[in-house]
């Protein structure tokens, strides 16, 4: 298996259906509201949670176009909490993925109903494609359930508001767990383990499949904290050194930077270590554990 | 049947299950959040979506108590679009039910993230009581899909963009009959037909469901709209008049008073006719046609 054409096919495969998907017609959609919520969908970024999910499903020995509306809806409500996240109420940041960020192009009106709509749009798409091809209805409503779970109040909202809270008494390093738990770990883990259920998974494997999620998955925050110190500007499309400015509590700052490389690659062992039970059919995730150790951006 | 009382006995059911639901613990949401959601959810209200979402159950014979979770749903999206229609950045109103608004109390940034989370967790409650329940995967799957449409971009989050959008071109009447559509209508729709669907409905009896819906639905604005402008601040809790202080288009302002009233009227009726198909089961839909028609608040 050659990983990188691997990983550029599922990606190809993903950007053609998400471009069908900007440039298909609803007339029922204000043009205004279609076009701020297709800027920044079509703005760019890793597509790391549509690439997992499809995994997830050939794992499975599924077909990754059959999970693609799941697929659609993970980088729906992963740009939907990005443009949240920009609002001047929020982090206030002007530039995402080396472009305006939302709410600076469309305003903080328009960016707040962007966010939401792409929130529950994702819903929709992902429950009307399910449904149009033919998904196995139990599966369907527990790969959705899982999806729900991780972008709520325990989820991604909840991470949210942890992030922002200035007056935990927590352990400085227990703190910073726990936000990448809920804030990014989550949302990487459901994407694999949903495409992973429509394909039929359960039991023992999926356990195993939901715990390389959550290594891959907090070590992707800890890269993240990692390369806001060491990434450039260029590489990373966003503002960086904000975390240190606004004083944020990240992996760098509860571990020191090499103390953060520590915990990246005892997560990446311990997420591969996972993959055991799959043999060689799970080639492909053990290199992309390693991929996103090493990636620079 | 003493439609007063089959009201009060379906909100109080309502009510209990909501109450429950607050005081049930969950651990992994922050305590902030849950309290700042928490707030909103228990401002009162009318509970109409939930009322309705277990008339169409019951309407197809089944329980009220088998389509909480979806009622539960409902109450949380519906109070998620009004913290946010309240927030600076959209109404900027600090005053909803009699009570300061979730940002007058919580702050902008929790405010956002409070109904972030229960657009959110909506769905996480519908799917987990549903899957609990032992509900038919492919009901709940149709009706958790027809929920999610009356929410996304040609939903409700839709119609706020189009209530933004101070440059249409459209006439008048049609305006205001395509915001009320989207921003109010859909959700009242669903609301009823989500727990016929849930019950079996299909068919001609629910597309006349979905009808009286739409008719219903519709009707609940028009007489919101003749409410902020004769209604009393005291009885309907909010800040009144903001409607024509802010030059918004109303079926007041696009039909006069009078105008408002003979449509109100008409839709009413309109309503009533979809139920001929159903019989004396469908007596409680009939009154409450009628009472929506003559609220005063």
């Amino acid at each position: 298996m050659d990983f990188r054409s691997e990983l550029k096919r599922r990606a190809a495969l993903f950007e053609n259906e998400l471009g069908r998907f900007c440039s298909s017609q609803d007339a029922a959609i204000p043009a205004r509201l279609r076009e701020s919520m297709d800027y920044s969908l079509q703005a760019g970024g890793k597509r790391l949670r549509p690439v997992l999910c499809m995994a997830g499903a050939e794992l499975f020995g599924a077909a990754c176009e059959s999970v693609l509306p799941m697929a659609l809806a993970f980088e729906m409500v992963h740009t939907a909490s990005l443009i949240h996240d920009d609002l001047p109420c929020m982090d206030n940041d002007t530039l995402r993925r080396g472009k305006p960020t939302n709410h600076v192009v469309y305003g903080e009106t328009l960016a707040l109903l962007a966010g939401d709509s792409l929130f529950l749009y994702a819903f929709e798409t992902a429950l009307s494609g399910l449904l149009k091809n033919g998904a196995d209805p139990k599966r369907a409503l527990e790969a959705v359930k899982l999806f729900a779970e991780a972008l709520g109040p325990s989820g991604i909202c909840g991470g949210q508001v942890l992030d922002t809270d200035r007056a935990s008494q927590e352990s400085r390093q227990s703190f910073v767990n726990d936000i990448a738990s809920m804030k990014t770990m989550v949302l990487i883990r459901a994407a694999l383990c949903t495409g992973a259920i429509l394909a039929g998974a359960s039991g023992k494997k999926l356990e195993c499949l939901m715990e390389y999620g959550r290594c891959v998955g907090i070590a992707f925050q800890v890269a993240d904290d990692i390369l806001d110190v060491v990434g450039t500007q260029a590489e990373m499309g966003k503002t960086l050194g904000k975390d240190a400015e606004q004083d944020k509590r990240t992996f760098v700052s509860a571990y020191g930077l090499d103390g953060a490389r520590a915990v990246l690659h005892e997560l990446t062992q311990k997420a591969e270590d996972q993959l055991a039970v799959f043999g060689e059919k799970a080639d492909f995730l053990r290199e992309l554990a390693l991929f996103l150790e090493n990636r620079t951006r």
